[in-house]
């Protein structure tokens, strides 16, 4: 079995973004792929540092959407990043491959310093990331990352990285990655932003009560010219459809749905009660699975993952320093 | 008793250079300070990554000078800095404290940068090496650095750390540090260089033979317009005198000799053979001492000294973590 790595950064709970983007995939992948999913809380840091609290408190929400959803503890090594100190080594040995001035031209990390406007003070944990990413990865010899366009510079970067340590060490020690290009379109906000978020309170948490599902589906926004329903409608840019083609599972019918939007008569309330049910529908087990998880148990169970997690990783690096030649 | 920290990179055996500007110092400090020292294998790595060999078979070599030199490894913990992989961990949370623009005007980094011909391609490893020399000396809860001049920045770098870090998390976990400024002069090279190193082929050894002694002092440059006996002598920039200076215990004497040789009537021969005396008599014990010592050994003592290093180094994690929030 080939191996992957996925995983989070633990800064909130996750939605249905995360759900349509990345999670419903996974549950695919455990079957086919040895799979490790790491939550990231020390990458977490390098963006969150002032604010460690949001990040401890998120590790358990986040593995509670993950079980919740249907990731099997049995076939995924789900571990916490800072469990697996050999991750840090390895990133100290992984930062004599790469210049300054190369991982400056990092267009994912100069995007998101851009977004986060740290031009001009951009803290060196968060410059250095895609080293600390390139650890992650050969830690557990993946060689699947599933991933966004917009990832493709890191996996890139790793494999730059994988290489100048393999010729410079002369041995084959690390394995190069592929990303796995999803083909699902980002989810919008229920605002119609680009970016579902907590902190712009525009997602659907995936264990939203049906009362604030229903709430947030009627606040969509969708055509803000289709005032009477016999109006034509738009459906570029409409959440509802985003979100009914993202979820609903006869298509045709959302086929036709849009076609009689778009002629107009087909009002929004019509489909946002469709759009609820579904929804209703897909989140009622999750989040009944969700609230009936125990965190004591989960706690365990991610201390012992993050052991197996890390005896693969000490392999790793056991390798990596007998191929500098400094074990001792 | 406060506490110092010391240590090499090792690159080579130590010389004379090393022996006067700290290794004697160091032994005077295992009596007022609790000490460690550092071998700096990983930091080593940083600008020798090519080189790793050299870095290996140094260890042992700068081990068995510092035992040969008189520093007692009950009184002083002398550690490999790779393995108390702390480190690692402690460099990867404090990368978050200070920008890249920041690292980027560090006087000490830069100056080593545009000797080493890097401007352009400087690995981020060696970039960051401040935030991992952070680590070391705050993972040891160091007071004391002995350093020379150039190194202050490197001070005033870790203490902007230490404040930024327990200022974010509003605990005083990490101790600040002094630099202790040793008011020896660098040693010069036999040839007059500046710099003394192995690579210039112009140091004298520590381990070296009675022979090579000799042959190094006759070599030394004194001055090149003191032709015949009887012509006046320039005494600076003349190693030889730097030398006595440095290593002769009768400074009247040397001051003497210094005021005959200005004046003419004082020849080279003479204060060379003076020095290799001196410098015979002084190396012969130490010499003696280096080649009694037992590989095997001294090995079992790195690694037996490194955990004790480690399992101070593991609880300034388990502080630092516990102040980030991230103890599970």
């Amino acid at each position: 079995m080939a191996i992957v790595l996925t995983g989070d950064r633990p800064t909130g709970k996750l939605h249905l973004g995360h759900y349509a983007g990345s999670l419903k995939n996974r549950v695919k992948l455990q079957d086919e792929y040895k799979s490790y999913i790491m939550i990231a809380d020390t990458q977490a840091l390098s963006d969150n540092y002032e604010n460690p609290e949001k990040i401890k408190i998120s590790i358990l929400e986040v593995v509670k959407d993950y079980l919740a959803v249907g990731i099997d503890p049995k076939k995924c090594t789900i571990f916490i990043q800072s469990l697996v100190p050999e991750l840090a080594e390895l990133t100290m040995y992984y930062m004599n491959m790469v210049t300054i001035a190369r991982l400056g031209r990092n267009p994912t990390v100069k995007n998101e310093m851009q977004q986060k406007g740290m031009e001009e003070s951009v803290p060196a944990g968060f410059f250095c990331y895609p080293v600390s990413q390139t650890a992650d990865i050969t830690a557990f010899k993946a060689e699947v990352i599933p991933v966004g366009e917009d990832q493709l510079p890191m996996i890139e970067q790793t494999n730059e990285i994988v290489r100048r340590f393999n010729h410079t060490y002369k041995k084959d020690v690390l394995v190069e990655c592929e990303a796995m290009l999803s083909n699902v379109r980002r989810l919008v906000g229920i605002d119609g932003n680009a970016k579902a978020s907590k902190s712009l309170n525009n997602a659907i948490f995936l264990d939203d009560d049906e009362s604030v599902i229903k709430e947030k589906v009627d606040a969509m926004y969708t055509d803000p010219q289709h005032i009477k329903v016999s109006d034509p409608g738009h459906v570029e840019g409409n959440v509802v459809f985003e979100y009914l083609d993202a979820f609903y599972s006869d298509k045709q019918e959302v086929e036709d749905l849009k076609q009689q939007y778009i002629k107009g008569g087909l009002g929004d309330s019509v489909l946002k009660s469709m759009l609820f049910d579904c929804l209703k529908d897909m989140l009622k087990p999750i989040r009944e699975k969700r609230r009936s998880l125990v965190e004591s148990e989960l706690l365990q169970m991610l201390m012992d993952l993050s052991k197996v997690a890390r005896d693969v990783a000490k392999d790793t690096l056991y390798d990596v320093k007998e191929a500098i030649g400094i074990n001792y």
